[in-house]
């Protein structure tokens, strides 16, 4: 099994850092992103999205989107469960994985997609649109905070995947000038909390 | 328990299908989004991103994320298994599933609040980011026929949360004016069998 990847984006980072808290070794091969390596017919055979990270399986078959990957590990390998335990729990894990990725992952690429001068040569942007989702990620941390204030992860009281898409989020939003303010103390704590496990290293 | 949800929207469309096909009963109420009911405090204390649907548990708590209420549901009543079988079915069902919500249902809904009237109102619009995402969910009917040419459903072999996405989509699509092209045969054939299904009613 290998993933190819880009270490500098955050959704294989989420990948990495999923595997490290289980402890399953991993060969990663690099794309170059920014020389267009996805668009070449050999890796759009890999993902015809033209994304990264993918999976390549033993039997030379592959899988992409970086939450079915770490989908895939956690049926293997269920512990540590990183998708909750319980029915409610992975209900919970479900529902805040997404609320991250959804009001925060999301509009923080955009917005560097749509603002960013590096993205002008290779598609549309609307700079205005870009504006909205970077109000939306700004947001997204109150919300977090808020939550962190009740629980000592974000999806409740055990790390999950939904710790590890906020925290890639988080540490991506600076490329669009955007960081946990002081008073955002429950969040601050989380963050050096997730920040020192050996994973975030990955 | 109970689900509080808007009949017109996709998501919950989405929802009501899964729990139909699952055979599971329940009982709907509806939140008028037209008039603003998902912005009050009593909706807000259901859920905090004032959106549908939202499940009221039994204990009195929520859960809201179409998903999450699905993959409950899932947990507690395993047959049909819709979010796959085995550990690859289910990372097949969760990239497709995921493939059609980012590509497809996320624009559509994105092009619809950018460019219609009725939501100048209550959110700025971008309409260059509107067309911009209709460009987008117009192509994906191209990647779904493409798919449903060499298989049976959406993730493979069998009906799946992936195809309930798929189908809330494209019914939903016609208020940015996509529908299916005649050329798309292999989607017809799927689109027509899906709608056949009873839960299509749901």
């Amino acid at each position: 099994m290998q993933i190819f990847e880009t270490k500098t984006a955050p959704n294989p980072r989420r990948v990495r850092i999923f595997l490290a808290e289980k402890d399953i070794p991993m060969n990663y091969v690099q794309i170059d992103m920014l020389k267009g390596e996805q668009f070449t017919p050999e890796f759009r055979a890999r993902n015809a999205l033209a994304q990264v990270p993918v999976l390549e399986l033993d039997d030379g078959s592959y899988l992409s989107e970086s939450v079915a990957i770490c989908r895939y590990f956690e049926e293997l390998q269920p512990e540590p469960a990183l998708f909750g335990s319980s029915p409610r729990e992975k209900a919970e894990v479900e529902m805040w994985n997404r609320r991250v990725e959804l009001n925060f992952l999301f509009p923080t690429g955009m917005c560097f997609q749509h603002t960013h001068p590096f993205f002008k040569p290779f598609k549309p942007q609307v700079p205005e649109w870009g504006e909205l989702c970077r109000a939306r990620s700004e947001a997204f941390f109150k919300v977090l905070n808020t939550q962190l204030s009740q629980q000592p992860f974000v999806a409740g009281a055990n790390f999950s995947i939904a710790d590890i898409t906020a925290l890639c989020t988080i540490d991506f939003a600076r490329v669009i000038q955007l960081k946990i303010k002081p008073d955002h103390t429950h969040l601050l704590r989380w963050h050096q909390a997730v920040s020192q496990r050996p994973s975030a290293q990955a």
